[in-house]
């Protein structure tokens, strides 16, 4: 992934550093608990393990293993062949039984175990952003819209509760994700275990935080990644979804809030109002790219017989772009939402542009009850409403000026069934479900 | 979905009876809700419900609702309007506060839930067949390829067993799908609860078996749809894998395994080894349709606002089809294993075409224990392995005749080094890593 | 497909009706070619014929080979088998030489040439409202937006004149898809013309306009029908943007435009504003149906060897489907745009809703021309926008206010400056471009 | 992209320093198009081109353009800030009137136009390895599949006269493709050439072989970079049909042909018939990556009003990446197939693994030529092909064996009827359609 949508911490995971660093301490762990189960004699694995400690600087140097695999033409091989040529001849006992795609897989698992865990806090940011900035507008009035139409009034706190429950449902999936990627195969040639104990596996599970893989066959089942990519796709669209919000509440005729301007950044140079929602739309697109990632991923499930290896390219590259991409747009998605600059005075001229029409339902509900037949009243409160709609007024003007409408309900009472408050009763109970105890300061997620 | 691809079974949960069935009992069980807690008259209610048992069936009735919904061009009014012409005056106490989402949503929700029970019974079938068929075949010997070249022995229970477990892992998505898909919004217009108490949604939510969800925007959202719809494609991902490795089974140079054919049935009118594996492909192109329908799930997560419309048709129609396809494509590839012919001998055959040479590295292993230099243990057996491969000659036989062999190793040792048991030693442990109990009875999934 | 986004005359295309009408016409053109050829008697074939266009009535019977196909089990064959049962003996010069993909793939041709003139009958509909809308609305003045933001000034017509190059665009693709797809194999068993001569082909292909497949494999290469689909995808796309335009324009802040909205038809009960702008959220929604099957026909492509039919079921539904509703949504659009309500008094407030912001720049321009170092040109021209943006006032006036902009440009000239016609100077030959002759009748897509 | 799926070629299009140079060009030529027309006085210009060119390596910096914005936040304004630092005040003749996006996107059609011609030449290069070897193996017999089962005899220069026919097509689209992404906008901040002439424009377009676009909205319309993307993901499909048609072939069972393998290569250390189609497995997985680069160019179409930035992000990385794969892809394709070996042997035991089944339907068609009844025919055949297959014996030998055969055809008819030149008969006529000219030197793609 190009470094402008990359972080390096999400970088580092996937660097060949990190990867050389891991079949190391892959190779190392597998030789220990052989030596341990008897296979191999303790004494040079103790040392060798002590040479790889002492030398682990050198050891992990991708350029000299490029330079071995110029020509052994095998990247695991030219490792193997590095780390016998710096710790010398106990370095024979690494790798024994294995198969490279015990170390390639197992290793794999570990950064994708990795990379989840920075996710996991990524979608904490998000969330922390999301509930502060929820709890700070829980009675913001604002309009609520449906088809990109005014409909009734909710708070802009309800709109950051629905995202902040969202992210947090997607965290519970990585949570899972997580969870189905770390699984460990060290099974051989072709997953039988021919020349490999299966405790082997076992004691480097355990040493990885991962469970052994239950059936590999040379590969873990590559399921498991179309998951764990899904669940990117899914983390991605939620990105979107709230992006978007944004970038409607954005424009010009809308202005209820904007991404933070950095003081002396410039939209336009002599159009003050052209602060484009940029990091929104950035965000708009890193989707895209995240949720490309997922049907690549769902092809490479179905590998021949017991491998092929048509699935490699697209993990060289899709995977950890994948997870570099969703890890920066979490990230910009956290800030941007801390520091959204939200307009309460533009969203409740918003609310009343509409000159009172969002509660005409209730009055109508008022009439009804208080005897007059539906149709009637219907009558009545859609007459007055064509008139605020068209003319501009106050539909509550109207009604009161209104004597079919005032046989019935008076002043104070029509005044009443256009308190906001009336749609806002609700919103500390769904506070408390999304949020969790009434303090408010729980993580419900 | 056209009915050569749908049973009859996942079809019903999506048909205008079923769904007029549910609105139906949603209503009702609102309007009761709503009784129950005092926000309409108890009475008119419980006659109400008594008049729906009574004409249960007139209610149902997708024709005369559609006949209705050409003037009042709106579903959920059209049924509406149809209830009272049924019942009477009462019907005015259903819908009372809701919004058409809150019905449809959660009837939405009510199917998926069903579809996916479907689903889960489907999958469990698929795995009563793999796993009855994995422990027929435990032990039968097969050659293990990687890249669709020979690689070492596996057996034909192993790849069953591969399989099983990939299907007891979608299983459990699919578990968790139903869970996360299995919510309630009975919330009206923009979820505020304006009009209607959340009581009445707590009662609906569990009359069906949901749980309320938590913060709703007129509509249930979306990433709980696109995360089933990610697991069908998963699922079907895996169908895919399973499909392929019975054609290339089925292969006429292969021939380990074929599709049931039966008596009677042609594949070609004069050429008897024409049965082309025509269930498996089919089941190839049903998992690319079943996948296709991931991208709109996802694109369908970021509705505008408090929502649009637009994920309304991709759900009328990708939704339903996908679980359609999806439930036949299990039940087509839990028959087709279930029925599949195994060709023991034919496995053993193709075993032994390359006369022995996936047992050279065990040769190798044995010469340099025997105390020869790895560097000569190999230039040796490699010398006679390309012997076998080109003159297709056995390699035990070769190596028998070589003295450079027979100083370290005699016949006796070596024929225990071709013997197919030493790749088949931990198969026990792996079965019952992957069906639990030793007993191998129990369904690990 | 479902109804409710079907239109008869694509759903025709592909009855099973018209699917053995076509099946009919072609296995009689290739007898006929036969006979031409001497390769069969021409006598039983002519008398074939006849008898053929005499009980063509009979003959197109899906019921009725679906009943013989449940005993023969394979379509084709039960199609012949009815022939033969209705016209006799000579139907045993049907078929001679064929493999069923012959008349399959032939047809599916012929369907989708069909298919595609529709959808240009369509465009053109799409094209031609565009085209009239566009010269309606040439002249009249709205905002330009980039990012959601206020820009400059363009005019009404200018969009539709980009939409109208768009579809125009689509038009010629589509003429070259369905060149693409126009192709006739009438080869055997696997494309070698071992029983069938290849002037069979070539009669067959002159009979129905298309030309033959240079080289088939028993198929037609599924490349053909993969472009075909890319184009389909590519015209969802198209509908999209123009769908998404006109959602934005309808948004209860902008309210620029309006879909059509019939005298009687409700959005809401008593919100008159509540004019949902549906017919464009649904071609939202279509379009990312139709883009979904982009991808499995891409899939579709790699067939094995020869051969193998895991494309058939996605062309028995997606290939359909994606026709019908590109159809459907093409039509839907059409129509749509041309009934849009247009508010050029909207447009002209919301234009001027920036007090003249969108000429900012040509004041700065025009101060550095007059003279002013542009650095204090941009302070001054900055500082009164500022104002104009904060305080609401017009920003000519408060230009023609400041001393240090007067002392450079006389009130006339500033309102020069402002003078939206500047911007539309080249409208003409935008026009032009896009739909040709100046005259502006010409359709120059 | 990663340097492991990169050609420098190609990634040189994409470079900052290929960028920037074309920046300075495209911003040149519209100045000196200016001047040419009077906009700005020709002098200046003149010397600030002169200037350009002497400094121009100074100039294409990319390091020192990114020190500048970082400060700026804006890489055109950083861009044109160090063309002042370098050629001193001239610089500010240039991008008068343009808007950002008229340099970008006409750079990036600039840049895909240079890619699509790599990519040709690379399809080139797949057409003449392709060609060549469908000569040299135009007559070598192997069996055609269908279903992976054996049907009846092909060439295996059909096979690749096949694939040429596809490569061709892809050809004949990557031209159009070129075709339609090659266009110029000069068209100020929403396409309305306020401030700049459209002369500029076409003065630009015809300096750099690129047609005017003929309506912009500040941005060029996306769905020209879709059309491109599909055609990419096209030819990737039929890159993966080849490859997975190798990959079958390769396959140990099969072993008609092979991929290249260097002396001294080494599959596996024993085991000489462990040659791993790795290339064409390689090969399928770029297929994935590219393909999945369509849905998101499809998305990229449906930008905001004059546009949004949404598309930025997925063409910064996805449209360089997938044709940096493409052109990868292609080369190594080419490589591979002028390479292949291919087992003219192998193919023709295989073609007679089924013991002349292959030929059952011609035998048929003769006897019942020779008179018998069709049902009668079919029985005798039927029953000799039933032995042929679970007997091992040559189908030609029973049939010469069977009375009621030679009761009407004698051997030597019988041995005709088993020549496979039956089956080749038309192979010229199918190269002339594939190739041309039967002198078989035509490219006719």
């Amino acid at each position: 992934m190009i470094p402008r949508y990359s972080r390096p911490e999400m970088v580092a995971v996937f660097s060949p550093e990190t990867k050389l660093g891991i079949w190391l301490d892959v190779e190392l762990a597998a030789a220990e608990a052989m030596a341990e189960i008897g296979a191999v004699p303790a004494e040079p694995v103790r040392a060798l393990t002590q040479k790889a400690a002492a030398h682990r600087e050198r050891l992990i140097d991708p350029a000299r293993v490029e330079e071995i695999e110029a020509v052994t033409r095998h990247d695991v091989i030219a490792f193997l062949t590095h780390v016998e040529q710096v710790c010398g001849e106990e370095a024979r006992f690494l790798h024994l039984g294995l198969t490279s795609s015990d170390l390639l897989d197992t290793t794999l698992a570990i950064q994708l175990t990795r990379a989840a865990d920075l996710i996991l806090t990524d979608l904490d940011l998000v969330l922390d952003a999301l509930e502060r900035r929820a709890y700070e507008h829980k009675l913001t009035p604002c309009i609520g819209r449906s088809h990109g139409i005014h409909a009734e009034p909710v708070t802009f706190g309800l709109k950051l509760a629905s995202a902040f429950a969202e992210f947090a449902r997607n965290r519970r999936r990585m949570v899972r994700a997580r969870e189905e990627i770390a699984t460990c195969a060290i099974s051989g040639a072709v997953g039988t275990f021919a020349n490999v104990d299966p405790r082997v596996e076992a004691a480097v599970a355990v040493r990885f935080g991962l469970r052994p893989e239950p059936i590999s066959t040379q590969v873990i089942p590559r399921d498991r990644h179309a998951a764990f990519t899904s669940v990117l796709a899914l983390i991605a669209s939620s990105i979107e979804r709230l992006a978007i919000e944004v970038r409607h509440l954005q424009r010009t005729e809308v202005r209820e809030a904007e991404e933070f301007f950095a003081a002396g950044q410039k939209g336009s140079s002599a159009m003050p109002h052209k602060r484009n929602p940029v990091l929104s739309e950035n965000l708009t697109g890193l989707a895209r790219m995240i949720r490309a990632a997922v049907i690549p991923a769902l092809e490479n499930v179905a590998l021949w017989h017991e491998r092929d290896i048509s699935h490699s390219s697209v993990e060289r590259v899709m995977l950890p772009d994948a997870c570099i991409l969703t890890d920066f747009a979490l990230v910009r998605l956290a800030r941007m939402m801390e520091n959204l600059v939200v307009y309460p005075e533009q969203m409740r001229r918003n609310l009343e542009a509409t000159h009172g029409l969002h509660s005409s339902q209730r009055v109508l509900l008022a009439l009804t009850e208080a005897g007059l037949p539906r149709q009637k009243a219907y009558e009545i409160v859609q007459r007055q409403a064509m008139r605020a709609w068209h003319e501009g007024k106050p539909l509550l003007e109207l009604l009161a000026g209104d004597p079919e409408v005032t046989a019935h309900l008076d002043r104070a009472r029509l005044e009443r069934l256009f308190d906001l408050d009336y749609h806002f009763k609700h919103v500390d109970t769904i506070f408390e479900r999304v949020f969790g105890a009434p303090a408010g300061n729980g993580n419900g997620g």
